[in-house]
């Protein structure tokens, strides 16, 4: 329906998708929640049908909301809402986005603050005229600009921490777009990839320490901007570079500007990226995620090798891990879990007696492969310690006679202040339990993590940087920026 | 669903209705569209159910969207939607409304700006807390105001004259609500009646001119507000005064202090609310409207008696006269005219072959009643010619052997700027023409219009006062307030 | 959509409307429920317009769904759904409702089998081909056909008498339709209209009391039928006659052949159509209803003057009969009661306590107009008598002195077997309880109801036959068919 | 909403889910389409919760509808819809099946006749009370029974093969159940698994041959009966036995009953079910088909070792058969090619030139994982053609120097007639080209299919039978039923 589309000035708010209630899911897997994906084109006649694409390819990294905004150097056409990509866009609504510039999002799901005004891209109108913008990340001092700017009389739209950014550039004393938005940036402080659309330009940011990925590709004499490389394999469009921190890139009518708002501080890519966002086909830094992960694997078996009869992996995110370390074993890789893949989220609040089966309907042991086996079980993560416990029980259950629980990263014992959304330190099982304890906790024949050395050797990038150009705060504790303020609030990319 | 009911936080913005496509309606009738209508509610246990009754009961008001927002003392509770209030609303809907306090609004429809984003009560969060307004009415310097405050860095959120306001509050030296609501309203010009909610306070203010109509009256130890005594009588509710011009109430755990925020000046209330907008059971200044209607009709008939066989009216609006104009002349009032009750709006847009059949699917003449017959029609205004034109031509087509035409109005020559959604003045009919122009273009075999003076009189308000306190801008060109500003911009209530 | 649209091997059954909770209605006002509406196309390129606008002015004889079939010669198409005419249709779906014959139909309400399977038409597949049928009225054998029918191991697909004339054409021993209907139409008895389509194939048919009425126009060369005349003015077509009792009607490539599959018996056409069911602006036999109203009203006035200030009638059924009964008294008619014309249905179920308000969302007395009046109150009928004491209170609380009750027909004291969804015999107040009883249940000064005989005459069908041609049986208990089995079943038309 | 959910007699035909256009997949894949799923209830407190999830289990079965009709010994709950279980369910309408038996479906989806009307369960009320049925399977004779029973007058109501056994259990000279079940089935031909409800009592049978998958499993005292056992393992129940061919059981308040409806003739269960159609953590006849999968890969590898460098499967159904291949040559496993876990089926039909970016949207090559290396890609069978052609391409675009296609089962030469979606023979690319033009056809450097006696020897049923008890008549044109008049029209499982 065309009252979905919506031009600039009626405001981006429809809601269009499903409320979803994560039912099973957040109650009994503890996962990471994805941070969020962005997308971009600029100068490309099919910048909707791309943006459209491309966010599906990032799907993973966002599940709640979805939304494009483009312009035809006119007016600004926008489509958000509740769900996922194919579930918020129809072929009508794709054509509706007129114009060769888009920028989209998809964004992750949280427990309370699942709402449309949130939803990206956001669509303001200031005296510079029309602003939009789309986000991956989280500001450490969102909450403190906020403050100030509420008391000098601005309104807020959303409880998103971008927003902060618009009223910097609505506020400023620059009227010249360029400037406004250089001003801006230089106060927010953060891990951040920023799409900035004000009428016509284009603006593309990284924060100073590269937190968070963003690259650029090219297409048919055209550019798009994505948080991962799988996107531009999806749209067939050739990676260019990556978009470095500190840079503020503009594109116009003049084609690429490449400025700076800052100089880069210590490069600090998060290594979580590596261990267990990204999709496996992606590459970041010219490094494939499946290879990279399937060397985690490798060297976890040479660190922590156990004689046993099955490898298997926890789908989807460990079975590159899982895959390698079989191969470095010799001890077969098996099919021992499986995942319902039509289950992402459900409405099914079950009884408490039916909970069991809830859980089982994501995820499931397969009986006659463990049966009897000495069972190898590779995970990512271990975050609460609930669903290690849970994943160890099922393959008990169906009759596996040892456990041994392998970790393809560190003890993850920090909360991340850079848009992961992560539990409380309180809640992180590993900040307060040895392994050891862990292991008792959930009641594993043996446990291993993958050391901080391994992981970083297993990645592979090139060394001389500090901990080889990535943040492993979640791990060690240490953060590129200051954090004080970001440990109060909440994240929000 | 539980999603579309919204604390404030979440902000008010979810589209529950349907998309109306006027077709037909807009195409062929050319009535005036109506105002807005606004109602509120304080300290009644039933707060949300009475706002749900009371708009009910002037829907006729604004047919586009609808909106209450309430308030326990801890948060804000607020649904809106496109459509009718029976549409927007359910039982859940209204049940999750919480608290003693409400506003609630009807909005009506214009061509271009159809949106749920200005949709009423906006609802914001400033410094100050929780904000949400409705209002029926126009600010003639709404412009002048938003320009200057967009220039400071203010970003607007709709684009409705109401905001401004918002903006001049969430900006003033005072942080006192009561001061910057007052200071506020010492800004804005033209013509309004305003419902604010400021936390746990309700501001309920008129413009000095009283141009906009708005009510109090008294339920089971509670107050409530209408823009007209219908919806008291709906919900129960005892007439206590009129909100006086410039006048500033405040209501909170302190019970009602009335301010003022500005000294009346002409009291200039619109005469079209006596002619053609509120409900023929509606009182203003105790005077019914049936009945000051019936009166208009009497009158017309004094003016420009004509012998005839029948006296039908345009329903439903023009029953009343026409009863009058019979009952006065002894020529019997017959039903001539019939109106399709299901027909309010339509999702049709016909071909032009059936472009005719659509126009009597909403109204169309009564073969028996008229044939053979010379019929006198009964209609309350003017705007361009082309619905008369359109009747006229109905009533022949069924045999009607004359047709003289009786306007219980004078000729609408001047755009209003204080909330009703005129023409510009080129497409009045009147402006333009001659009565005998008129005539001529709409076919009839005879026209006259009531005189200002036979309009004021049939009304009946107590002597004594410029116009006897009515605004007759639409028929005279003298506006109560400087309207330059206005002309330029469209009119938004 | 296009999944809306179904050819006919998709079966005609998706959910299209809401869910509509009739509330205070219900429970408050106890009408009578209008029966159903058919309207039927031949021979016109606009077919699924035309009957798209037809069955909108049918809209008053059923509100609950509505649905259109249409044939090319090829295939049905088919779309049906819960809600109002505008509510089920939108011009995609008119226009992909393709071919030049349409039947069409909108349905009543009743309480307990409210259900989309039993929207009409209903859609068939038989060895004959494809069969649709829309039918006003009802079978008073219905039941003892189903359960012979089941016996021998037909399976019913609807809860719907006219389901049983389907199974006895597809079990008939003709293979020839024009054979196959005419001897199925032989072994129901009751008071119907049927549209009938057999791949390409229209059949009309009456039952042989003549007791629902059905119209026969034509247009551009086609024909266009209908239960009233005001769906002829309003598609623009021309009146040709009557369908004659017991007469079947063919239409095919050949045109029309006019056939009959029974003799005329005792011609007995509702007399509550003239009371109360049919619009004022239809005819029945050439007798405009607006002006038979009037005329029981005069008729009233007539038999039962009484001194008043205000004559009053409760909208819209009564207006006519109030205006008659005021000219000819000379006392004013006046709008004493006001129905919100906004309320159809309501979602809202209110609790107890705003129960009364919910009540006056829909009527109410103008204070003005009545207070410190004589007031005579107009009603076309009373049913249970509880609508009336509602009413007679409500004129009371708004200041009445006196009220006056007059009913336009005589007391209505025996159910309706023939499509007319009518209470249980002791739930109808006048086969318990003398006038004087009712007037005193309802509270009301005084009482009188139209003589049957002044309602024959003031009706005015040319005398000759008995009771004029109508049937009187619920006012008079004297059916023109057998009703024994009926008495048992409930009605669905 | 509680008019989702129907008793019986106001029938199970409402539409919940939304129409999904497949969009890119069907034109692109031309993966065989799966066969429906069934599961069943009985005796337990919770049967629709049950219900739901073992469906949701079964899901991979049939994507295109789902439904549930309960039974609580008075009267059926029945709730269908297009689209997922978890679509079509919520926690509400779970709830309002009440009832302790229940049978459930899901369908797949086949390009014309995706309608909801044949959404199973089906249910009925005939002369016996109510009636229901879930069936995965077909008819070979149901056209020439169909004729039968419309020439004796029965009307259908949907175009599903199913319905023609509900015919003549209501038509049957049996008056108890219990005959005129096993009378109906005695007439029937084909492959088919039946549950089917009269009332309170429930009938499993499957045909004569075991063509198609039916077990039973017990759980808390009561009954389950799944296509596959991975539904048994959601729900926490513990495997019995496999429906025997030919068989018949009844459960009623006496618990089970064993009978038989006919000898079993050839056991011939479909081998397609090992291959391809159920999941890879389902056993049939306690054989895992994860592991009969990895030995298909294994024997393939023996039949046709190719030195290559990496691995790969077609994701999800060929992995087992990738990792066996692989454990076999000792070359490594990789992720060579990654499928979209989001993509089911899409809105989106892109433009001719977005039509190849659709395509990798779904599907697509991991081009560091096989940019110049000699890849061995297995898929589990070939059906057009065109599918391989495009992911061998995909590969080679992605940089891979040579690839090398294994299929894990023979020649896919001939249709099926058993409920299982093929194209014409015509379209099947192996019943016309011989393996080398086949290889041409899509553009390998080299082709192998497993032999017939592999894929038998694989499988590893126990000897003795013909074919190991299995059909393979897609392979080897050897039918266990005539199937001539299935060759006329499609397959409607």
């Amino acid at each position: 329906m065309s009252d979905e589309i919506l031009t600039h000035s009626d405001q981006p708010a429809l809601w269009t998708g499903r409320y979803y209630n994560e039912g099973v899911d957040s109650q009994v897997f503890d996962k990471l929640k994805e941070e969020c994906g962005v997308f971009g084109v600029f100068n490309h006649t099919e910048a909707s049908a791309l943006a459209y694409f491309g966010l599906h390819a990032l799907q993973h990294r966002g599940e709640e909301s979805s939304g494009i905004c483009t312009t035809d150097g006119e007016q600004f056409y926008v489509h958000r809402g509740m769900g996922l990509v194919k579930e918020v866009f129809d072929n009508d609504k794709i054509l509706s986005l007129k114009g060769s510039t888009a920028i989209g999002h998809v964004r992750y799901s949280t427990a309370g603050a699942s709402k449309l005004q949130n939803a990206q891209p956001l669509v303001f109108r200031f005296r510079g005229g029309d602003l939009a913008i789309a986000t991956n990340g989280n500001l450490v001092n969102a909450d403190e600009l906020r403050r100030e700017l509420e008391e000098a009389g601005s309104i807020f739209q959303t409880t998103s921490d971008t927003e902060v950014l618009i009223h910097l550039i609505a506020r400023s004393k620059h009227h010249d777009p360029r400037l406004a938005v250089k001003e801006a940036l230089q106060r927010v402080v953060g891990g951040f990839a920023f799409l900035i659309l004000i009428n016509d330009t284009l603006f593309v940011a990284q924060d100073s320490n590269g937190l968070r990925p963003l690259m650029i590709g090219t297409l048919d004499g055209g550019y798009v901007f994505a948080s991962e490389t799988c996107a531009f394999e999806t749209v067939g469009a050739a990676y260019m570079r990556d978009v470095q921190p500190g840079e503020l890139l503009i594109f116009d009518k003049d084609g690429m500007t490449e400025d700076r708002f800052a100089e880069m501080t210590r490069r600090s890519l998060c290594a979580m990226e590596f261990i267990y966002f990204s999709r496996p086909d992606s590459d970041v830094d010219n490094i494939n995620l499946h290879m990279a992960r399937k060397r985690m694997g490798m060297r976890l078996a040479m660190e922590s090798f156990v004689d046993a009869d099955v490898v298997t992996g926890v789908p989807d995110s460990s079975i590159s891990a899982a895959i390698g370390f079989a191969e470095q074993t010799g001890i077969p890789y098996e099919i021992g879990l499986i995942k319902n893949r039509y289950t992402g989220r459900t409405f099914i609040q079950p009884s408490q007696e039916l909970r069991e089966r809830g859980v089982k309907m994501k995820l499931s042991a397969v009986r006659k492969v463990v049966e009897g086996k000495r069972v190898v079980m590779i995970d990512d993560s271990i975050v609460r310690g609930t669903t290690s416990l849970r994943i160890v029980n099922m393959l008990r259950e169906a009759g596996a006679k040892e456990v041994h629980v392998r970790i393809s990263s560190p003890p993850y014992m920090n909360p991340c202040f850079y848009g992961i959304d992560t539990p409380s330190r309180e809640e992180l099982i590993a900040s307060s339990k040895t392994v050891e304890e862990i292991r008792q906790a959930i009641q594993a024949d043996s446990l291993h993590f993958l050391s901080k050395q391994g992981l970083i050797e297993a990645i592979g990038r090139s060394a001389g940087e500090y901990n080889r150009g990535m943040c492993l705060g979640c791990f060690d504790n240490d953060y590129p920026t200051p954090v004080e303020d970001a440990e109060q609030a909440g994240c929000g990319c």
